[in-house]
């Protein structure tokens, strides 16, 4: 059984989810985007609704148990944004994504920050989005913001790390997403990574959903990783998103 | 190359988007519906957006056309939706849908007209959802409606038209939708209803999309079609399609 910590479900098709769940990966957390920049903050609302409670049904329908998380991307910021955190205050989650900086805008810390603040009052595991470009250093800008709020270790997963930002990420204390994409992480990149780092502190995702990408990726790193470390894999594929997400 | 009149590309993934398009399936209408009901008139708007600016794109990548048909779905009617029925008015489209009624309810009534006398203003091409239940009644009931309303006849198509509705739908003067999909018309249903009434009316669809569904269904039954008519299956399976938009 393998858990892909990270994908956007609304992306994908009923015959893709079956094939996901034909390879083996069991368990997903949906993770909220809008793939245009939304006129009105009353459309997360509704998506979160869509989210809990018709993809969570299509994607078990499918074979697999989706978990979503909820949140303003900060390639997506609405007008009126404090109206979506408002509501993501005002009710229960199994997790917050993704959410981050993309370019480190005033507004993207603004709206990062007063959903931490939310999260952290609420005791809600964050999935933290780190961007293409300026990895390195935008990453830093994320862990100094994390820090600046004693935001929990146990309730962050850095997300999208790579050979750029792994070495700072690996001196903070959280979680850590490795995401199987073509232009991201190989397999054996992923395998390589756990190999050398041990595998407390990673879980596996493909960010599978809205753009042509390779779905089953997880179970295919997956299996390499299990090639390699056998039971040991566990963790990595499957355990350490399950104890994120504390279900 | 095959039309397929009635999608709903939102549900589909890439991958499936790219074997329609390897199937034949070059255009497609992509109709407005969200899955849950939606509490706020905005996430209509922003819905439309997503199909005018992100869908388009997204299909045109894997291979297909697709042109967008915007509106309020029975099953989804929002509170205040005259701001939706405003921004249709406010704006130009390719087309109207699905719109319709489900069950004939006032609100449904209500609802419909108002969208359709914008249509009729605007010149837009309707696409108007039949449903499952008391399928001939309903579809009665909204042929007295686009009568009360001198709606055009060219603007229009019923759709999911089944051999319970066949005989009073062509009894008007409308398009006729035959949707081929498992569990309403097979494909040498479809077949059959253009060897008896002509190439003239129909057009083909699969309304694939957030369920599991047969995709590919408009290439399995316009290879039928072909079969058995040669050249003047490309009406049906195309050019009526193509006429209706205006494209």
């Amino acid at each position: 059984m393998y858990f892909d910590s990270h994908i956007h479900s609304e992306g994908l098709g009923f015959s893709e989810l079956k094939t996901m769940s034909s390879a083996g990966i069991k368990k997903a957390i949906t993770l909220a985007f809008y793939p245009v920049k939304p006129l009105y903050p009353q459309t997360f609302v509704d998506m979160f609704r869509k989210l809990m409670e018709f993809e969570t049904k299509r994607c078990k329908e499918a074979g697999i148990d989706v978990y979503p998380a909820v949140g303003i991307h900060p390639r997506c910021i609405p007008p009126k944004y404090e109206f979506v955190v408002n509501y993501m205050d005002e009710n229960d989650w199994f997790a917050f994504g993704e959410i981050g900086l993309e370019t480190a805008s005033r507004e993207e810390v603004e709206v990062l920050k007063s959903q931490l603040r939310v999260a952290k009052q609420n005791d809600v595991p964050c999935i933290i989005h780190t961007p293409r470009s300026n990895k390195r250093e935008i990453t830093m800008k994320t862990l100094e913001i994390l820090k600046e709020l004693s935001f929990p270790g146990e309730l962050t997963v850095i997300d999208h790390v790579n050979f750029d930002s792994l070495e700072v990420v690996l001196k903070a204390d959280y979680w850590i997403g490795l995401t199987v994409q073509p232009g991201k992480l190989k397999p054996e990149d992923a395998a390589r990574i756990v190999d050398t780092h041990g595998t407390e502190r990673f879980m596996l995702n493909s960010d599978a959903g809205f753009s042509d990408s390779d779905y089953t990726a997880v179970a295919k790193a997956a299996r390499l990783i299990e090639g390699r470390l056998g039971s040991e894999a566990d963790k990595v594929v499957y355990r350490n998103a399950k104890k994120f997400l504390r279900i």
